[in-house]
């Protein structure tokens, strides 16, 4: 490895250079006036590729283009020959509220090792660490030890729209053993991590009808239930006093926590104290025998997102509301289905229900958790890479988000993802001042360069 | 009294007519724009008073005059002589919506014994029986057993802020042994009532303040307390399984409804599926042991107004809001003290609230219950006019909503109301196709000539 890793020693200031250009793009896939700006990004990114050795090509959609690059096949590859999939995304949030931002988004800036810059971490300074540590391989001359095919795309920050729609129509070429994603995030550059799990989601709407109208509180008050009371009622009966879900058969399908797991969990840094003031709350609190980072990555959870009933102006209104209606998401976890326990929970809400309401239990949008084994042969190869490349012991963590597209590609794909993210907690992601720190984009070059080989040794198939 | 009622059933027609010519003027209080109307209805209306024999005066205040007429003393009036006011209003709501009129709202129209107007019901009509009533006594030559004063407002619908005032700087000329109102309803013209109850009020705000902003519900969802599930528990423990509200000490000063009254309520005509279907619910529902008449009008309640958290929007927001509120007011009896409901509300909130979040409760406006004594003398006087006129053995009801100017009357002139109202269930008061029944107005005449006689000869002081 080592003329690798001299190659991209030797380059640094270049590679940042070039990082910069590609921060410059504003490319705001929300703002309908940037398409042209995403059009020109993609433009750039593929000519990029080129330039690297790879076989760029641009696929329109209905939205921005979707870049494929590919590794050229050598001559000789024998069959069976491991094909990895690296997704990132070009397209950027939207840098609003742009008063709050200390350099301009699109002006990317260096302040010691800090890249400052809209997209600069989200995600384009994770997706051009892989494309470096491509082309050491490809610039010393140094045979890859498979096929790799970049899919970079321009609708993420949008809900992806045109992606699956893509892989279906490209299932072929698009075949895989694995896919690698660095948009995730790690605690800090001496704590580099995998991230092996995420929450899967399940979104519903409860609505309590009472009374035909809003009804004067003072006329009739007291004779009929109160739909605002009666739906307060049936949201506190979700959750018990050890903050567990009710919903019968909830915790069934849970594939519980190993006791390496648990372990990998508890020695993420975690400082109970900073949290909570992070947070602004008087007290932390969740399920009953877990710890917080459990609670909130590898724990399912009721969250009401919302509530709405009757008069909600200034002062007073003396009224006994026609409805009140409640929106929910569930995390879930692996094992759990988002169908079966939307299911569950509509069955249970209109069970502790009285007969004096109608209740109305609406499904909304729904996503698998996601799970790849911590030990098993992809994840390992995984942890290797990141030791190697951050020269700390890395961690294993899940994280409590659910990312759509890991999804799509094991159900068009049947591929598993490794998630290797170089995100730090301070990147401001979507947020103003935005920054990817220099230090993750040199160690995530090399951890791409090392990624290769330790997925083509140690993965058997 | 037959001389009487000869003369009002000799000039019926002509009072209807007045009656339209009052019904005519759009003094509508709420609009800026009808200030004119409201002037000129008084004078009018003032004018009437001086026909009939009344001394009458237009007391301007910061909103729209109070018409005070009283009838003349007699020279020969003994020490002691009684005196009554018969309070009333002749602002009314706003007509709108007004494509839902049938006939034009200030354009009174009469259909068979129905006479269509806004505020032909609410409160002119009411307050004209009155002053036809007294008129009998002036033009027969009748000698008044009493004074009376009549003393109608212009601000009524828009909350009567001129009254209290004005009664504290005229306290001495306005002393009195009752007042009178005709501004509440009968269950229908065979069902004439007395109403001697009458509920108060105390409003409250909770808020829960959990994350010092919404957060992400995956990335941080578990290991907090949702303010919004906080509320939904709060509130929920406000009440038990049998429909009383669990605020330590909330039923403690309340004077038990009484076998008498019981007897009496119950006497009452209801029909419960004809009620449920009313309002539109499923079923009924309150307090375990009441009958949903009581539990309106005779039982206190713990009412939610409206609620509020998080995103409310189309779709979904995948968040732990930042905070939730609840619209609470509580509706109290006699015996129940606002203020020291409100405190013990205040307490029994902060104390079921965990310490995960801040909880806040702001007291809001209050308004003392009201009773008179349903066996006492003044209701009893009461009872018999009202049987006399309607030829109906009368109902004793409580009204479960609050007539605030009643507390005013008892603060500032220390003087008991007798509500004696003429208005039928379906008089669509505040809505369109507002109608007053001229059989009401026409008992309503009878009722109050007879009245002044019933008070002077049955009430001992």
């Amino acid at each position: 490895m080592q003329p690798l890793f001299d190659y991209l020693a030797a380059n640094e200031q270049r590679h940042i250079a070039q990082l910069c250009d590609y921060v410059r793009f504003p490319s705001v896939s929300a703002q309908a006036a940037h398409a042209g700006d995403l059009k020109r990004c993609a433009e750039w990114l593929a000519g990029h590729c080129r330039g690297i050795g790879l076989e760029a090509r641009l696929f329109p959609t209905k939205g921005n283009p979707i870049l494929v690059a590919r590794t050229p096949r050598p001559k000789a590859a024998r069959k069976g020959r491991r094909h990895y999939i690296v997704y990132g995304h070009y397209d950027v949030q939207p840098p609003e509220p742009l008063d709050l931002w200390r350099t301009k988004p699109f002006e990317p800036t260096i302040v010691g090792r800090r890249l400052y810059g809209r997209g600069a971490s989200d995600n384009k300074g994770q997706n051009f660490a892989h494309l470096k540590g491509v082309e050491a391989y490809l610039k010393t001359g140094t045979e890859l030890p498979c096929d790799i095919t970049f899919v970079i795309e321009g609708e993420e920050e949008v809900g992806s729209s045109s992606l699956a729609g893509f892989l279906k129509a490209r299932r072929k070429e698009l075949a895989c053993d694995a896919v690698v994603i660095s948009d995730t995030g790690i605690p800090s550059l001496r704590h580099p991590a995998l991230t092996y799990g995420l929450r899967g989601i399940a979104a519903l709407e409860v609505r309590v009808d009472g009374p035909s109208r809003d009804l004067h509180s003072g006329i009739y008050g007291g004779s009929l239930d109160n739909p605002a009371m009666v739906l307060s009622q049936i949201l506190a009966r979700m959750k018990d006093a050890r903050g567990r879900v009710t919903i019968p058969g909830f915790y069934d399908d849970i594939a519980p926590l190993t006791a390496y797991e648990r372990k990998q969990l508890a020695r993420l840094p975690f400082d109970a104290a900073a949290y909570r003031k992070f947070l602004g709350v008087p007290a932390l609190n969740g399920e009953k025998g877990f710890t917080p980072i459990e609670q909130r990555s590898a724990r399912p959870t009721f969250e009401i997102n919302g509530l709405t009933s009757g008069y909600q102006g200034q002062g007073s209104k003396t009224i006994v509301p026609a409805w009140a209606s409640a929106k929910i998401t569930l995390r879930l976890v692996p094992g759990q289905k988002p169908s079966k326990i939307l299911r569950a929970a509509a069955d249970w809400i209109r069970k502790v229900a009285p007969p004096t309401v109608k209740v109305t239990v609406d499904p909304g949008h729904s996503g698998d958790p996601y799970l790849v084994s911590p030990t098993g042969p992809l994840a390992q190869a995984g942890l290797r890479a990141l030791e190697q490349a951050f020269g700390h012991a890395p961690f294993l963590m899940r994280e409590g988000g659910s990312i759509p597209i890991v999804n799509d590609f094991k159900r068009i794909l049947n591929a598993d993802t490794l998630l290797l993210g170089l995100a730090l907690p301070d990147d401001n992601l979507h947020s103003p001042n935005e920054k990817f720190d220099l230090d993750c984009f040199t160690r995530g070059t090399r951890m791409s360069a090392l990624l290769w080989k330790e997925l083509a040794s140690g993965v058997t198939r």
